[in-house]
């Protein structure tokens, strides 16, 4: 069997990927690594999940375990939908389905949006994990400019006026890779903007719950709700290991989301919704989310005061008000692709930022940095070892 | 917003489903349905299951709700070795990987292999969620003549001597939705043809350990390994609200199928990866199997002789040793779907069997009927209201 003469020609986007190969190194135990973007296991609410285990069996008994709606169970799309009020957000349960983690819904998208060649904007730079899931389907990308306040909405307005856009696709908060937040005042004209061009913006709000300090920001959905697909998730506020994501769609969208999830999976597990669930209805999160963010908060600021001790004056960094990653940007010759392997042969990693651009070549002067899944001591120890690097590099 | 300028062409193949549709009153509590594929809840071991959850939070800790690797933890894929042994494959662990459900690894299968346009070769008929998984991706079917006995080797020698075929796709044991067997000598001869035209089969085979009479068949896979996939879940031995399946594929083929995943969902469940481990190495499938099978025994057996005292006699039926469906052909100009609505108005479903054939106006005089998700007393009663609706109107 000639497996090159039957795969199918998405597969060239989705066979290599130089960044997987790049990180493989990062498992070896000797290896502290900043580049992941894991949660802390010793957030995860291990008693909790023992006592929701209990109620869910006894609550709802074999339907916690049989087959379920694809769009996801009716108890935890109105929980959802409940605990969206927070936010501001309108989210009718019917518009609400449950993902398969927050990836589940960007392959959807992909699937139901996507045709070969056609055009999606994007901040620069801007999640690998979403580029992943869109690739096989086709696309290529218009990079959004952004500042220090998020996208620059003259760019998007430029780029909406001047080519055929599918959807925009942005994390408005606490932005994978840089942390940056898009301020209010811009995503009021963002939203103005969507309307204008009667185009479909994607938010993905996976770190919204993660807010160390300063004041919270209403997600665009709320000034845009019938251009703005919903994308968040319960990975980083309970487990990621459950896999349950979810959006608020408006109906049309939300309708094809359904049908091409069908073929995908069915549905979500039905056991880890219904954990869910409980751990919203039961008032569970609330109790336990100040517990995460204490940690996170602390260790970020681990990671802010060891950049500002060891880092050489010429580089600079994001100091986000929460969610997970400082992206770090060096001067115009620093080269953290080159200086990877060399961090590596130090016992530390990080990720090269130039894998976050949709246009190759750009950002070789920066890195991204996570912070949640190390202590403070050990985030101490690993920036002081690439700064080490750096410096003897340099 | 007009969503019509932005999805995808795919869409048009994912939006309307006549099949849904017709399936969506079945819902309704005054219907007896023997139209859906649903395991009983009651044969679920929610004891075990609650004892598992224990053992796994206990055992794995963090583990169990972190992210995991995309061809799924290692303890699953070791235990799922071990079992395949006593169906006499040698499946190395590295060759396994976890899916979303069997559904998982069908839409990675499409994805990986199917450019639009592409031929597939399937049982006539065949699994409808197999046909809508690979349908985004835009194949072609070539169908394969079957009778009691299975496929018939020389349809799908001939198929692929004057085709060019991506790969073939069967159920050969106990077949959704005949419910048929491919019989040894015809395994012998398909994995002889599959290999001499080099081609790849995938055997999809969901129901083997649903056996309730008669001697096991080892699966095709143990006769051509290298140009085999062989998928298989938990949904049927364990509970299907899990989501776990799996396959065993050449390491070729499983290197894409976890490329592809990845952008997919990242992995499946870890909690739901380490409670199908626990269940296989507790030896808790091993206990809890038989009670399944002495269920469905029953119930089937229930069905056989309904379908014997109320059925005409012009209509014939398969007389599965396992799985979870029956097969009922009637004469010529029995139409089983214009039959349909007056079946509901009897409170009564059932699938016609038009729907599971790739080329349109075939089987019309087909139905498939389910008896795993109903008691003996009741699919007794269903069975006499379909027969009822027949005889009123042959």
């Amino acid at each position: 069997m000639d497996i090159n003469k039957i795969k199918s020609k998405r597969t060239k986007v989705m066979e290599y990927s130089a960044l997987s190969e790049l990180l493989r190194v990062t498992a070896k135990p000797e290896i502290v690594s900043l580049a992941g973007g894991l949660p802390a296991p010793e957030s995860f609410p291990l008693e909790v999940i023992g006592e929701l285990n209990d109620l869910v069996l006894k609550k709802y008994q074999g339907t916690a375990l049989q087959y379920g709606p694809t769009n996801g169970v009716k108890e935890l799309r109105i929980a959802v939908s409940d605990w969206l009020k927070k936010r501001h957000m309108k989210a009718d349960p019917d518009l609400i389905g449950i993902t398969s983690g927050s990836q589940g819904g960007l392959d959807t998208l992909g699937k139901i949006f996507i045709d070969e060649g056609d055009a999606i904007a994007v901040e620069s730079p801007t999640y690998i994990g979403a580029v992943d899931a869109f690739a096989p389907y086709g696309p290529r990308y218009e990079a959004i400019d952004t500042d220090d306040d998020g996208i620059i909405p003259e760019s998007l307005d430029k780029i909406l006026r001047t080519n055929k856009i599918k959807f925009v696709y942005l994390i408005p908060t606490f932005q994978n890779p840089t942390g940056r937040t898009i301020i209010w005042e811009r995503r009021k004209k963002i939203a103005e903007i969507i309307k204008k061009h009667r185009t479909l913006l994607i938010e993905d709000d996976p770190y919204n719950s993660l807010r160390y300090r300063g004041v919270a920001l209403d997600p665009i959905q709320t000034l845009a709700p019938e251009n703005t697909v919903y994308l968040c998730t319960f990975s980083k506020v309970l487990a990621p290991g459950l896999r349950v994501g979810f959006y608020v769609a408006p109906k049309k969208v939300a309708d094809l989301m359904v049908a091409a999830k069908q073929s995908v999976d069915l549905h979500t597990s039905s056991y880890s919704q219904y954990l869910a669930t409980e751990y919203l209805k039961t008032g569970h999160l609330k109790k336990h989310l100040p517990k995460i963010l204490k940690m996170y908060k602390s260790r970020q600021e681990a990671m802010f005061s060891a950049l500002k001790k060891y880092f050489p004056k010429s580089f600079s960094w994001t100091k986000p008000e929460g969610g997970m990653f400082v992206w770090v940007t060096g001067p115009e010759k620093f080269d953290s692709l080159a200086l990877y392997w060399k961090a590596v042969e130090n016992h530390v990693a990080y990720v090269p930022g130039t894998y976050f651009f949709t246009k190759q070549g750009i950002g070789k002067n920066t890195m991204r940095l996570n912070f949640t899944n190390a202590d403070e001591k050990v985030i101490d120890k690993a920036v002081k070892k690439i700064a080490d690097v750096i410096k003897k590099n340099l």
